[in-house]
């Protein structure tokens, strides 16, 4: 959550800047939420640009890896309770516009599970509430010995419900009840230890690891990875049975595809392969 | 599982002395299992008693946190066996008083997940077979670091079928099989590594560290965390697409209670809150 | 994923040795996958030699607990690249050949969770995409400090789909997705830390210590733990109260059968148990 000075509602931060920085590097694309003085509060235009930048994304085939990041000092620090604050003044106590919040917040998440490239959490400083949403949506995470975790709405008389849908499916239960009926923040050793981040770093490697992440990434093929990525959210819902009746046709269209078979002859051939992603 | 010596299956400890201890202070509750000398056996009165007990805390605006412990050495080492044996005399062999004793069991758990305010787990020994359910089930967990954890029910021709049911959703699944084929005890380092357990301490401080969780807790607003503790174990059990649906509409209703409207205006003006609890 | 020099598809290994090796000791059965110089890789004939071994094992009342591990220098490197390269020339481009491969796998994974008796990976080097797989359906692991883990299909554009049944139902969801896109490896230490193994030990300790777990499994009653087996796997698929209802009438019934009578009353009267199985 996030109280810090500058929390504007207007979708453009200072200067004009947009609130979605993207940058593009053979392959991988660089998101950064841009909103540094607000530690990158989720206000309602934040998550607009950022739905729009993962559409753009969708489309865009040359983007083979996604790295999100957050400007300043922090990754994000949930949402925004100012703009939150300044709809209860709204006829109807603010619930339209709350309606509005967080159904974009849960279409926002869904696109990054959605999307059919891997997505990469750098995470500099603090993710809490919907930030700590954020980095649990995100396929892996990279955090410094700077990061801090939690879910601590519950100090501000807002239960995390809906970041603890991603988070309850990253760490052990009791783990999750601890942040969130308490407002206890998990510290980087912690996150690994339970999966909520997959490496800790110090901070000055920390953009360079999670680049080499997104570049062994974007190595792979694309097409292959939008299938795999799917099917992973879908079979881990299923019960085994279900699951493996789903993935033995995905696991055969796979091997029908051009990029296994280029694949797999490269790989017994030890050459390196060039992907048709198709 | 017990066969203490005192394992009395009659309702009253020694010294008439209730099965379960209440004990309130300033909005934290800590029960007591007492039959220390049966390593606090559930036997059908003492689950009986504890059920209660829950009951009671439920309808009682003022408790805002519950410490769960054991009287003695241990924590709970499940069913009373001599309890059990008793029975085989019945006409029908126990099967009658077996169903009894399981859906009280059951009836227990689900009170304490039930509950409107969370359960911390206080574990100074053994919590083993359904006193290792018992730790499961309760939302958060401190042990000391004599604590062992067990569900060795097999070692008496008893698979812990109804413990594996709350361990499972606690712990790895080769971790729980380990312990439930095996009777493989783990210690309290492995019990926070797999997320059993949130902390460990020395077994001086276990008692300042547990009454310390839960006057964290029982700062929270009630109402609050009672919405959130129930959506939390409901969301968890959803795909994530009806778990999002789900949590949308509970942050938007503990949006527009009283408790959010204050917790928010606290937050922002850095001030503490005074909860209406509403 | 092999390709090693020697991964024939012919039935016979080197030397018309079979491709699972059998021995029994004692109430333990080992079984050893043996295409060592194709480090063990799942052909389909060596799917059905295995199959076919496990379900001698499922008719065989001596066999109390099974230890699965492989020839050579690696636990098993996944399905047989060369194989499936092979049936690229099929008619139908090999996907009636995909299709069966994929069916007898999951076929032969299922015959391991349904197995009565517990099976015990012995992990000593790589256990990479269907090998890793395979690890994950065993009920439990050892792994020597040498062993490594991966499901790095997406290397050869082929994703692990079917793997990532049972690797996403061992550890959390981030790393089975650095796992799965990345081709990352994890070694024994994080797969302790995760769950995926249950003990890691030196290699001179690894059969030692396989054995001695294999040996504990072995001298529980096997009616019990058959039923306690199948009743895991059913009810972690459940909702908690639906897996409480079903669990319920299982520890009635197990508390109604021989074992429990004799496993109880030993246990109380501190003797060693002679199990009737029953």
């Amino acid at each position: 959550m996030s109280t810090a000075a500058d929390a504007a509602t207007t979708p453009a931060a200072a200067n004009d800047e947009p609130l979605v920085l993207r940058e593009d590097d053979d392959g991988v694309t660089i998101l950064t939420l841009n909103r540094p003085r607000a530690l990158n509060a989720l206000s309602l235009p934040l998550l607009h640009a950022l739905r729009e930048a993962l559409d753009d994304i969708r489309e865009d085939k040359s983007v083979r890896a996604v790295i999100l990041r957050g400007a300043g000092r922090g990754f994000c620090a949930g949402h925004d309770l100012k703009e939150i604050t300044s709809h209860r003044d709204d006829p109807d106590g603010g619930r339209a516009f709350f309606e509005t919040l967080f159904a974009s917040c849960t279409d926002t998440m869904m696109a990054i599970r959605n999307l059919p490239v891997v997505v990469i959490a750098e995470v500099q400083g603090i993710a809490t509430a919907a930030g700590c949403q954020l980095l649990s949506t995100c396929d892996m995470a990279v955090a410094s010995t700077e990061s801090k975790f939690g879910v601590n709405g519950v100090d501000a008389g807002l239960f995390c419900s809906t970041p603890m849908v991603a988070l309850s499916r990253n760490v052990p239960r009791k783990v999750a009840m601890q942040m969130l009926t308490l407002g206890h923040m998990i510290g980087p050793d912690d996150a690994r230890t339970y999966g909520l981040v997959n490496e800790v770093v110090a901070p000055d490697e920390l953009a360079d690891t999670a680049m080499a992440m997104a570049r062994r990434a974007a190595q792979k093929s694309r097409a292959v990875v939008a299938l795999g990525k799917e099917a992973f959210y879908r079979q881990v819902e299923l019960g085994v049975e279900d699951a493996y009746s789903l993935m033995g046709r995905v696991i055969v269209d796979n091997l029908m595809m051009r990029d296994a078979e280029i694949g797999i002859a490269c790989f017994i051939g030890k050459e390196k392969p060039e992907w048709e992603d198709r």
